[in-house]
């Protein structure tokens, strides 16, 4: 199947060796024309230097380019981190003829390193010289931003006459890297400013802030959203929906990411329903996505309901226990505060037998829900995390 | 070492088969005279039965008796539950002599069970038979309340005429038991239960408070702290002695919790020190203590300080980077923003060689410290989490 990429975007990814290796490590999209950008970003308050200068310039109208490097965070290294950030934009921008400013830029790696800048300058100026259209182009980036990922992740939807592309990678639960997840979703569709960054933070709520594997949020994550379509402004039902293609996008996006999760032996969609508030389902459904318990039980084939409804009793969420009800599966564990002791090994085949697994939380608090992914706890994800690193 | 025992109270433990085991299952501690009582309990919106019996019951002046079984938790058992809770205390206080709400009840093991009621009723009544005052009647109740515990953990302290003697049982960071700790002390000092209550809050959020292994808060964590004794009440400075005897106790008491956190191969000390207040410290300590990737990565003798200064910029307290000096071990990594880059060899080292590791993270926004406990994340722990326990 040939990718519908969104006109007026082009591409190109180089091998910038920004870390010992030989790959396509430096990427580059740019639009012809100005695009509306939009960004939402890690809330750690140790915040990587490109996500300190990207942040400072979206939301805006006149986006050109976005450059990404993996290998590399750009994190806790201070002023001289800063002046590497600037210099990565100000050299699209010299190269692409266009304000510093119209540049954005999101990196991925070790922290606590000096960034290659004698490579990486280089690199942005190859780029740009090999920028192209086609979904070879395209491929080539969602491939060069990945770290530990062991594929790249793509979507996309059709709305009206504009495509919605998005890329991302991230799975990098392990490592130095911190697990940073990076996403960039193209339109050709015409969006304000305003509009997108309102429709890309609900889009992100209900899509990467519904992923976790073990809560450890990274210095680095971002998501960009670029609208460069020219004509009038989208508005009423037609904005609808095109904010419902980008949050399926940013949600298939965010599913492909907990799939990918290094050392996991389960993907598990954690789906909470009947609170007051979607804030509040999500709250309940993250306790449970990092606990553990739990996923060391779902590793070890163990329908424990015990773990999983103390896990929301610890959420912070009012509730009483004769409110709640609980699937594995398609397996009724526990009814209205009372565990219904079925037979426990039908349950235990269900973890055993499938990779990809439910759990269903109903409350009876209101109509809000949420549904949450994340994977298990397994001796290779240990493993994994214990590799000596720096 | 004979342990001190304080004046007034009687021990006893019984097998009361709450489990299909052979060993001491049930635990009574009895007063000879009326004592000012205080509880701190789960704060888990799933409460196990016993919690909400005892919580009703606290603070108060005239306790008597603490019964405590392992193997079953009476947690997720309704209006069920519920009975069997009210009908030990009510045995308790049949067989002692004295009014129903002077017996307080505290249960640890597997949730989602009903007890075994004609086994503990009648073990009650044997467990009355055999009270004793001495250090033997006391060592067996230790034991008796201990779930995966490895060993009996114990404190004590005099102050002034009297003494403080606590116990506890927790370890258990796995399996059915959700972690429950339960921690019992007592005195013959003469305090109001008013101050009694202050005292056991604010030593329990500097001890128990300040131990995770995964976050993962029990349906049924209780602390009792009796005091007996009779004449003039504390006051004054004696008040703040003895309640520095109580906190001393009860860190001690959560150090060897910690200490004995199954599938460990390090027990992790984080000082936090220089916040604006002790929950901001307990808040970033707790964030690194629960973060997979630091205690992997202690685990796999790395020292990453990314890791930890990452899972510090996530607790949700504001500071800025600059501020944040970090320590493992005497070896500085990070000062005020920056990673001090040395060779990691030695930081390495220090890991892999001590079993007991200290972190220490100073900020610069106050005078305010907190010293929290943890273990690494290990394989071992993975496996053990794992196995079908239901």
């Amino acid at each position: 199947m040939t990718l519908p990429i969104p006109s007026g975007y082009r591409f190109a990814a180089v091998p910038a060796r920004v870390r010992d290796w030989e790959r396509d490590d430096l990427a580059l999209v740019v639009s012809d024309g100005p695009a509306a950008a939009a960004g939402v970003f890690t809330q750690n308050r140790v915040v990587a230097a490109p996500v300190q200068i990207s942040k400072s310039r979206v939301p805006a109208a006149g986006v050109r380019a976005i450059v990404v490097n993996a290998g590399n965070a750009n994190a806790c290294t201070g002023d001289p981190g800063r002046r590497d950030a600037l210099a990565m934009t100000g050299e699209v921008a010299r190269c692409i003829h266009c304000e510093p400013d119209a540049a954005l830029v999101a990196s991925t790696g070790v922290i606590g390193r000096t960034m290659p800048m004698e490579r990486i300058l280089p690199g942005i100026a190859t780029a740009v010289g090999r920028l192209a259209a086609g979904p070879a182009a395209f491929e080539a980036v969602t491939r060069a931003i990945m770290t530990t990922d062991t594929r790249p992740k793509v979507a996309h939807r059709m709305t009206g006459d504009a495509t919605v592309l998005g890329f991302a990678k991230g799975a990098a639960m392990i490592g130095p890297n911190l697990a940073t997840m990076l996403g960039f979703v193209l339109t050709d569709a015409c969006v304000s400013p305003a509009d997108l960054q309102q429709i890309l933070a609900r889009a992100a709520d209900r899509s990467f802030n519904c992923v976790s594997v073990e809560g450890h949020t990274s210095t680095n994550d971002t998501v960009f959203l670029l609208a460069n379509g020219t004509g009038t402004l989208l508005g009423g039902g037609e904005l609808d929906a095109f904010a419902l293609a980008v949050e399926e996008v940013c949600r298939e996006l965010a599913e492909q990411i907990a799939d990918d999760a290094e050392g996991a032996a389960h993907r598990i969609a954690i789906h909470v329903e009947g609170l007051a508030s979607e804030s509040e389902a999500r709250q309940i459904a993250k306790c449970i996505a990092e606990s553990a318990l739990v996923k060391a039980a779902v590793y070890g084939g163990d329908p424990n309901w015990g773990r999983i409804v103390s896990a929301a009793g610890y959420a912070g969420v009012p509730f009483l226990e004769e409110e709640l009800t609980l699937w594995v599966g398609p397996h009724l564990l526990y009814e209205r505060g009372l565990p219904t002791m079925p037979d426990p090994a039908p349950a235990a085949g269900y973890l055993r037998d499938n990779r990809q697994v439910d759990f269903r939380l109903a409350f009876a608090r209101g109509d809000a829900r949420c549904t949450f992914f994340t994977s298990d706890l397994t001796p290779e994800y240990v493993r994994l995390n214990a590799d000596y690193t720096t």
